[in-house]
């Protein structure tokens, strides 16, 4: 028996899916991706799934120890059945791992994205060393992955960690979960560039709309950043904004969990300083944590 | 060396300090109570609390197994090193667990209040079989333990389970904790009175100031509650309010730990069916659980 020095990688995205073969530290040594779009039909979907990793294996196969995979929505994770994926039509129920396991003959693990993003920050990335970790992506929405105690927390029924749905003003805006004021219906993506279009609409002066080629609906969180980055005061605003309703929702995490670490990682966060001055800022000013306020 | 089938356990309250002589079964053999405030300087409490605890034990001490004590605070579990008591004056890095064990010569364990309290429903109250347990106490305050996998999570520093202090209101009222809008500055009992206090002075129809005997400075939730019971519909008003709110940050606490159950204690508990419909409707109507919405 050869040696099993290989895994497989499989971000399963909305809107890309990711396949990556890596070594057993962490190293990439192949990967490709395609649209999630590109195919309407779930069967479809999973054939042309099935048809990459085997492809990503080549000749690998004897040396591949499992195939990982994070999909965007709950997931029973002892059994790898998805039980719904918040923004891909049709995947209810999907008993993922018994698919892959039968279509590539090879161990299949599958859990939430948020879930294997804690555990791949634990193993490999911020959070080396610590037992008790916050993950929380920010991007269309705002995802989280717990781990206590170095594993992963799932709850009851695998909803555990859905971090975008705590609410932070009682009777704020709807938000796609079914509740109200959820910080998702605050900072994901589509509702900061809603406001921002509402707001320049309005007449507010910001260099946005000429970043955006004069169409709202270029607007982009990178454009919003890339205002900011250039000192546009309504830009670097709306940041802030943002910074301080996550420091809110945070200090409610940290007062419940209070953990060892908290990761923020998605597309969002790569805005840089502005929005984490602020969210470190209102998070100093609320959180219990004694020694946080020494 | 004689059977050990007896254990002490202390209720360290801000009003009252309760002490029980129990068997392993949980039942109690004898029990006593005095007034925390009492005692002016902590030195003299704690000499109550060691002649108090050794009257108990009395000729026991052989059975004994251990003193188990809750105190309103942050404790190190590890060292029974309280860092602070919130409404008990002089109590800060007090090592109570190194005092009472010279004392009484007796293994002796000093945890949070509302940990143990979730401890106790776990081994002998509601929540018996269960693996994954938020713990609530209504009251002065709002109190939480959490345990996870069977054991109670403590967190980084031991302030894990400060429930009390999710914000539901980005600006809402301040909070004794230093953040704003949390579940406490709603609906712990000195608000809800305070509430009610200035309503009625503002001419709301209602018999909770005939109840208390026309004082306003006798209104207690249990006043409020007896008005309630007997059909006062601004009295059961406030529980409605009161249950909207627990509902809508236990909706926070639902989509963050997903427990198996969530136990409901403490004082304003006791106010029955018009919070409890509430905190349930409100619940219903908000939370992920996707077995919850079946």
């Amino acid at each position: 028996m050869s040696k099993k020095d290989r895994v497989i990688g499989i971000d399963f995205g909305a809107t890309f899916i990711k396949l990556a073969k890596l070594d057993l530290k962490g190293k990439m040594i192949e990967k490709r991706s395609f649209k999630t779009k590109a195919f309407t039909s779930r069967d479809g979907l999973i054939k042309e799934i099935l048809k990459e990793t085997q492809s990503l294996i080549g000749k690998d196969k004897s040396r591949v120890l499992g195939v990982g995979v994070g999909v965007p929505g709950q997931v029973d994770y002892k059994k790898g059945l998805i039980y719904n994926l918040t923004n891909v039509k049709g995947w209810k129920r999907v008993p993922l791992k018994a698919i892959l396991k039968k279509g590539l003959g090879l161990p299949v693990y599958v859990d939430n994205d948020a879930n294997v993003a804690a555990l791949g920050e634990a193993e490999w990335g911020a959070a080396v060393n610590c037992r008790n970790i916050i993950c929380i992506t920010l991007g269309s929405g705002v995802g989280g992955g717990i781990i206590i105690d170095g594993k992963v927390y799932h709850g009851r029924s695998y909803s555990a960690g859905e971090i975008g749905h705590i609410c932070i003003e009682r009777e704020g805006p709807s938000c796609n979960c079914g509740g109200r004021g959820c910080i998702e219906a605050f900072v994901g993506n589509t509702y900061i560039v809603r406001e921002v279009v509402k707001r320049l609409k309005k007449g507010k002066r910001s260099i946005i709309l000429k970043l955006a080629g004069g169409k709202y609906s270029n607007i982009t969180p990178k454009v919003i950043d890339e205002a900011s980055r250039k000192g546009d005061s309504f830009a670097k605003g709306i940041w802030k904004e943002a910074g301080s309703n996550i420091g809110i929702f945070l200090t409610s995490v940290i007062n419940i969990l209070n953990p060892e670490i908290i990761v923020i990682g998605g597309g969002v966060s790569k805005t840089g300083r502005v929005l984490f001055d602020a969210i470190r800022k209102t998070i100093d000013e609320r959180a219990i944590d004694i020694f946080l306020k020494g």
